[in-house]
């Protein structure tokens, strides 16, 4: 297996793919989302994780896309799991982030896209579709569409931790000691807020917020926020500043500053 | 002072109105949104209520709706106070409900328009001028228009609690005594989620979500969700089950009868 070279043609390419990945995705959960009579499945017995037909349609969709414009790569799907590929690069997709916000109605869900190679996130998208917002990162791009406008993408500059916004899904965040972590940042910040799904990693790159926290994630639904918000000029660790596209524990700051603040409370 | 006949013109008028001053406040909040260099102040020397310039821009440019269109109706502004009236009607206006999401770049945040007789609220207008959602209910009308469609607003069937999901703004709730009791039943539903400010109420409204609990609310915070929530079939009251529309502790509920089993709970 060998990485296709790095030129114009290939990013253009992949661009092309993961924004025809969207408008596919889109396609199944926007005609679903807050219809009702959603078959809501638990995936698992104990518990809450609910899966909807339309996260199941979207990666379908998203599937045939890929067997269609770019065969030669791997997949590894939330729904459907890992499909092996020969070019050295994988899609990361996570068909509906936010499963519960799509179920209440929120519009804070959004299907996740990456395009990884051995070393990471290289290319991503965050597709909101219910207010038309489409975050997109990479080596040559980092821009976010609206209806409202396009705009490109820019991370806040550095601000004392007692002016910053700090966004996480839930308020439990994961275990008691993760809990207990993260309430030392919240604790010293001017505002934390709750139950915004990948929305939160979007505000983040859109300059709006300062940091994201939370853990327990897997790794599809961190591969596309990692490429939109370094490609936003952001930074994205695990809770001991290592790589955090496998997942786990995650930390995403606007910057080099507010990150090691942050991470200094969380150890 | 009398109010004015019940009259099919009546009705009209006043929702010509709702929505004109709805149009007015997206005027200006709007181009603000996600705007740098937002000029916020605190209103609270203690503890962070942030006013944004947008806050008062909306309410002024409400107020001179109202001044042209119906002059002879009292207003009472979250920014601007009391401005008497002559007809028995008053106009109940939070410009910029959820200032904290405006801040963060959220888009639960919204416009609350409400006509109360001095009986409560007769009209409201929750309006989301980011993703182009307006509620709007009364005598004559429960409707949502959005970008993606229009529809009649109607609250969901009664369900057991364990099935319902449940919203609120902050985990905090209010006091320590109020946590406790919202925890009675965040512990018993399905689902609990945080960070929605009115777009909670909507969400009940469009038959979505079960419950919205909250306490220390405004009287400006609820009227407009009352009037929408009501015409679509559900019901709000204080934590005794008393009227809410002077604000302090809300329930919102889809039907009455999950309305007891949540006032049980919080008793």
């Amino acid at each position: 297996m060998t990485n296709s070279p790095l030129t114009p043609e290939f990013f253009r390419d992949i661009s092309e793919t993961a924004n025809a990945l969207a408008d596919a995705a889109r396609g199944t959960t926007l005609p679903l989302f807050r219809s009702s009579g959603l078959d809501i499945a638990n995936k698992l017995s104990s518990g809450f994780d609910p899966v909807t037909e339309a996260d199941r349609a979207a990666e379908q969709a998203m599937r045939a896309t890929l067997a269609e414009r770019r065969p030669q790569d791997a997949i590894q799907g939330e729904e459907f799991g890992f499909t092996p590929g020969t070019s050295g690069y994988r899609w990361v997709l996570d068909p509906i982030d936010g499963t519960r916000a799509y179920m209440a109605g929120t519009p804070t869900w959004g299907t996740l896209i990456a395009l990884c190679s051995a070393d990471g996130p290289v290319h991503g998208i965050i597709d909101q579709p219910f207010t038309g917002e489409r975050w997109e990162g990479g080596t040559a791009i980092a821009r976010h569409c609206s209806p409202h406008g396009n705009r490109d993408l820019s991370t806040r500059a550095p601000r004392p931790l007692s002016d910053a916004i700090l966004f996480s899904t839930f308020p439990e965040i994961g275990t008691l000691d993760e809990r207990a972590a993260f309430e030392r940042v919240s604790g010293k910040v001017r505002l934390t807020r709750f139950g915004t799904d990948c929305y939160a990693y979007g505000l983040l790159a859109l300059g709006q917020i300062d940091l994201v926290i939370e853990a327990g994630l897997n790794d599809y639904d961190i591969c596309a926020p990692i490429a939109v918000i370094e490609a936003a000029g952001g930074c994205v660790t695990d809770w001991q500043g290592g790589p955090a596209h496998a997942g786990g524990q995650v930390v995403a700051a606007a910057n080099r500053q507010i990150l090691a603040e942050a991470l200094a409370l969380l150890a």
